[in-house]
């Protein structure tokens, strides 16, 4: 056996390592994989979760149909779990789903709508607020213990995320991890598939050229094989730009809140001549509030969901009740392939087997036309202890003037959290385009609520001790 | 007598030489200065207006009050002002007052107001629209017959004016000269003797830090010898934020078109940090319209006035009048020097003493988180045949978001009018803060209209037959 | 059979295709791959030699070991080769070998010794003297014939040339290619046999970051799967750095003028800490003449060659000759993998599969530390209709110090060969490293006969009627 | 009486407070300034020296002839001497004139002649060495203990003393001064004096615009009143470029060891075009030793002078001498303004009065093509609490690439001095174009005997017992 293709004693650190969402399906990934082993850290705010996925992760060892031999174990501290960390996985929800709550529908009672409310708009902004603040102790603690690990981040908002990792600790080897645009090169693949009958197109087949920023990026190039796909895409467009395009395997946008008909990226193409790549409910978010989301009418007349949080919430109940059984063995833990890239990163940049996928990282020349050092997502090549970025180009003017004023609200926003500072925060707060019907005296209420209802996140910000 | 310090024969080309307001200003400064003399060439589309300020320009020489020795010609071509010229002014208006009601009114339409219309919002981009292919011509006669030539421009929008120049003849010398910084000096000689009892400080003894674009410019340095202002602002704007501030010799805002109580000025202030350095009806322009143009009662409150049309097309009939009245002799011409430094500026670059003024330049280094070469309004430095804009620092994130939103999309309109590109300047447009609260729909609806309505100025469009 | 896997009727442009090294070596590589096909047109000043290659190329089709299936065709213009081309392929001998027997051997009157003599010191700037004109003229017939073709620079002083290329046409879509950072994958790989005993290492399972300059390319990162390299070269120069390091299969450094002992690569590596990627002699010619060209001992003693031209033009005629009888059937022709990439490029840029490797192009982001658009060498990916650099960080200050210093003579230079301007080609030549030890004076005389020498290929510049 | 033209009890910290030079110039400056007053505290390691000159210092007070009041004051500690600063001078010998010895004269050991050798060559480089560390002492303490105060640097080499100030303490308001430019200023008005008979023309009035680095700066505009001096000093090169200019007041350059007679200056004009503003044993030690101190028959050639350590020596003595007579009363102490612009900064800065000079500071966008950040020298603008320098251009590219050599070989020192790096002194040290004639081998050679004869201000570097 060749022990240049393989890799032993793997050492993962994963912060979030309760969650019942991304750590199952990193659990799933890892037992199907056979050329690496090794052991996974579980830290978690919530010890008795990463205690109870450490049940569930060690009970997969001995099942036939695994060939991955990994290690679960909870520890109580990030120190333990950074420490000796080859690896390090950040999945963590930042406060609780109160806290999402008042993120999303806070702003509805201005007449404001979000989609999902996690990455811009007033949720997005101050779901970073409370967020930040954790990262800076998370880069602290990586630049002390794990300084060589790479860092692997799949929290939002994640372009703040990654920035702050970066602020703290310039030389951390950490990049963000998305699957928006692997949805997008579904997308092309179905259409592939309706226009030209070709069929069974793996995602990775289907090669783009990513620029933006998380959950706004966009694709210049598309290509399978010897096709370029941007001419078909119009010819696509203009086939089911009315009546939207559902394919098949995705739930329905009335029934399924992650679903929709594509008529927002439809209805972009037309008017910037570029694939947006990411779902539609994050698109429409980035827009003025006049375009997408201005009432409940318009966002069906789109045809995309808004994610109510009591949904979340409903569906967070089940997944408990989930892990108990799964823990106890009351249930089988089922196998299933996530569709992400981590072990396949992992892989790589253990020597076995370069890769090309689109990643979040400080911009460094990967994009024209926005500032150095701002987070952006672009495609990356994955080897031998390295990510590097592909010169990627820029983007068309009217989009990156729209690109351009997100970056700078973020950057403005990452300094308020880091400084408390609550002018800062609300000079950031307001020119988000989904408030730009407020009058800036509106805005400003609607920030000190949705502060006020954060705060028990905010160390360090005051606060009156009555606010309503 | 010593030659070094004066400078005989000094050709200036005027373009727009036949205009009542800035042609005047201009006659009366150069009747007042000793150390130069020359000839002025005055060219302008309607060729007798031009010849009839010939007359009334060399009515001045005998005059015993007049110092400054200058011949006045109206020529029928630009060729035949610009050849042989030292110095080329530019000020003249793009289209008519016709066109200029279209930019100002066909808004309100759509409950869009506009104080004055000419720089940003959607009358100052259909305005560029119309002007950039004008200044195109100029810039190539330019090129043409005196690429070695000062050229001072006084045309809005200033910024995309002085843009246009440098875009067709990269090695141009021309600069941008606007009085609205002068004025928030005044404003602040005036809180000198309102709050300190100083009186009779000269504006220009008020030492500024300009940074900005035209119209949308900053002080984050005021100096009156050792006296810091800025400080002493914070107190003057807490003592009017409310009122108002009116002081003495200007108009008053209920009256007064070009007035206001600076309470916008205020505001910003204390939202931003920095004193706003232009006229309140300018600055307003440049925010969303839920701050301070939201409908007419909001104006009011904010204490500025919306300068209608109508008013000008009266005014340039009285002026029409008073032109004839001083060429035939009938009014005697007023000596009364303009206040402006296009004159000193002309002695520096001839080698007569060095100052230092805000102009509007390609960015070259002046002002720090702007593109490079986008026209920014800072401080330079005048001396022998040399215009030198000085490192200006820039401006806090939260506006320096706003000036860049403003840049990119002027830059936009620049290529879309170079391009006769009407879905970039579509898009342009539709990114104008001021359009926040209209949906994608309503913008373009507005857009296409205000288009027709300009487009004998608009060479290489099409247009339907019938549009209304 | 998946059309989308084949590509038929592919047009390439052949310029130099009247070359006896290159145009084989591509004749070799299209005859064994099966998945293209279509013509290749050549174009050569030496109608005649192209006239000969298409009989080489056409005698190929009917063989039973050739499974490429290609047409070629000698054309008597640049016009009829680019016309309708998906690639162009340019190797050319600029001048004749007259020219660089006096590019090489005149600096050695004032003992100024070149291993090489086509890329920098006296030699490589006189030749890009003459190349660029011949570069510019070829980039204008690409942007009058074939402006969206591919475009493959083979031809030396490759910075310059590519350079050259982009200066006159922008959007062209060309790049340079050069094996020397094969060498030293090859060199990687028989290091991993003599240090480890690990054999058989294809050169391209070595992966490498590169950076720097055509023929002065340096690694920063080297790693076999996920073994690290550069901990390893360590210790291998510590074992060969004396004595010097053969290999097997290359020539010896004492009889093969293009063979070395590695020296001048291990002493680069002790000085500045990386890979040097290129061969010894042309590494050293970066260098002041003072590090490894002092004198003919000098060279010796680090175990390289210098290559004299009178060599070069022995092994033409010999080429001569083989061409004749290969042409008239009586030697048959013997394919043999170039081990060029040539062929994988143009294959990834049809959409028919990815690579990665290193090329020549215009730095837009993909190396740190050097000016925008000069050009720089690096990794690259390849893709459909698609090539684009790998951000691989920048050179430590020692060496991108040398670097710079380079490429600004570079950049002089080619200003000063498409203005004809002297001056600044004077300038550039003294600045050159290898002259560093001569006087101002003894330079310009040098310059002035060596300028003389090439005086044939310099349309545009003056010569006096005799001279030395 | 008008306060605003006045200010009283001004603080002054003079770091080399016990220097007989540069501390007597600022006496003598102070003195016959009436604006201003205040106190001067003067440090120096040598304590005594500090204490001889407060009894200088306040021996002025009462004198007739002296309007400005300022009281000196000896301090023990920097703590003392910056608390309460308002400026900071800084204007230290770095080490003994022993170790200046050994910068100036070992290299002589290997054919290396330097006329100054306390800026750049090898004397400069190991001068920076032991000044870094000392400079980045004091950025500490006025981090500490005046970070509000304005710091002018004095102390040589210059450059990288300023640039050291600032990667320490990045706010810190400091600036260089250097009187080289005043000199060539001089010589402008002694050439309209000798080509066109304008007699008395203050240097001040001779407008230039400055580009480069401290001594090695250049001039591509200069002018008087309307004259343009650039045609006229191509007039007055070819007069004088073969006699040299010897002018009136200046002492010779065959007795005085700071005069020349500008040959260097006109030869580089002749080869570069511009004109370089500093003086000729300055500008010698940037280019390559081939050029102009090959040998000490190459020196005289040129006409200017190496400047010996012994002599210096000597001189220092007789200023010690001098400083105890003027201390004790037995001599009187002369007023005689220094022609330096100290004290107009220092008013400027206070409000009294902007003026435009010479300065060295980090490129905030000064400078085109050249690092940001790195210390340049071009104009700026002096006024209330500001120094903002003036956009300047660009060199051409020969002279560039000359300065960014230099920069990057700072840059290096700066770097090993902070981090005790002998590997990267080295390789900064072996590229210095005063070193191009050695080998490698020779450069090593010289560095370690030159590092070792200043190794007591070496603080953190190792050395062997005994070395020779």
């Amino acid at each position: 056996m060749n022990l240049e293709n393989q890799r032993k004693n793997v050492q993962i650190a994963y912060i979030g390592g309760g969650s019942r969402g991304w750590a199952w399906g990193l659990m799933s990934d890892l037992a199907v994989e056979q050329s690496i082993s090794g052991t996974v850290k579980l830290y978690d705010v919530n010890y008795e979760a990463a205690k109870q996925n450490e049940r569930i992760g060690n009970g997969l060892r001995d099942r036939e149909d695994v060939v991955g031999e990994w290690d679960y174990e909870a520890v109580p501290t990030l120190k333990e779990a950074l420490t000796g960390a080859d690896f390090v996985i950040i999945s963590i929800l930042p406060g609780t789903f109160q806290e999402m709550k008042s993120d999303v529908h806070t702003p509805e009672e201005y007449g404001i709508y979000q989609s999902v409310g996690d990455t811009v708009g007033p949720g997005g902004m101050v779901r970073a607020l409370r967020t930040i603040p954790l990262f800076v102790e998370i880069a602290k603690e990586i630049r002390e213990h794990s300084p060589n690990a790479w860092v692997i981040n799949y929290t939002n908002p994640m372009s703040l995320c990654t920035r702050t990792l970066y602020e703290v600790f310039p030389e951390i080897k950490a990049f963000g991890c998305c699957h928006e645009v692997f949805g997008t090169q579904k997308l092309l693949a179905m259409m592939l598939e309706d226009m030209e009958g070709i069929e069974n197109v793996q995602r990775s087949d289907i090669k783009v050229n990513v620029l933006g920023i998380n959950h706004f990026t966009w694709l210049d190039q598309a290509a399978y094989k010897n096709i370029d796909l941007i001419p078909l895409y119009q010819k696509f467009v203009d086939k089911y730009y009315v009546s939207g395009f559902e394919g098949k395997k995705e739930g329905h946008w009335m029934n399924d809140h992650f679903a929709s008909a594509q008529r927002v990226k439809f209805d972009l193409f037309k008017k910037f001549g570029l694939i947006a790549a990411a779902g539609d409910r994050h698109l429409a978010e980035f827009m003025p509030n006049t375009w997408y989301l201005k009432d409940r009418e318009k966002v069906k007349e789109w045809k995309f969901g808004l994610t109510p949080v009591d949904w979340r919430i409903q569906k967070g109940k089940e997944l408990h009740e989930k892990g108990k059984r799964l823990a106890q063995g009351e249930e089988s833990f089922v196998l299933r392939p996530t569709g992400e890239e981590g072990v396949l990163m992992i892989k790589a940049l253990l020597g076995l087997g370069d890769i090309v996928s689109n990643v979040n990282l400080p911009n460094l020349g990967q994009m024209e036309g926005v500032p150095q050092n701002s987070v952006v997502e672009t495609n990356a090549v994955f080897g031998h202890n390295s990510v590097q970025p592909i010169v990627s180009g820029g983007l068309p003017a009217p989009i990156n003037n729209m690109v351009l004023r997100h970056i700078h609200i973020q950057e403005m926003t990452l300094r308020a959290a880091i400084d408390c500072d609550r002018e800062l925060a609300l000079r950031a707060f307001t020119q988000d385009p989904l408030l730009s019907t407020l009058s800036p005296e509106e805005a400003e209420e609607l920030f000190e609520k949705m502060l006020f209802n954060t705060k028990s996140y905010l160390p360090g910000w005051e606060f009156e001790a009555v606010k309503q």
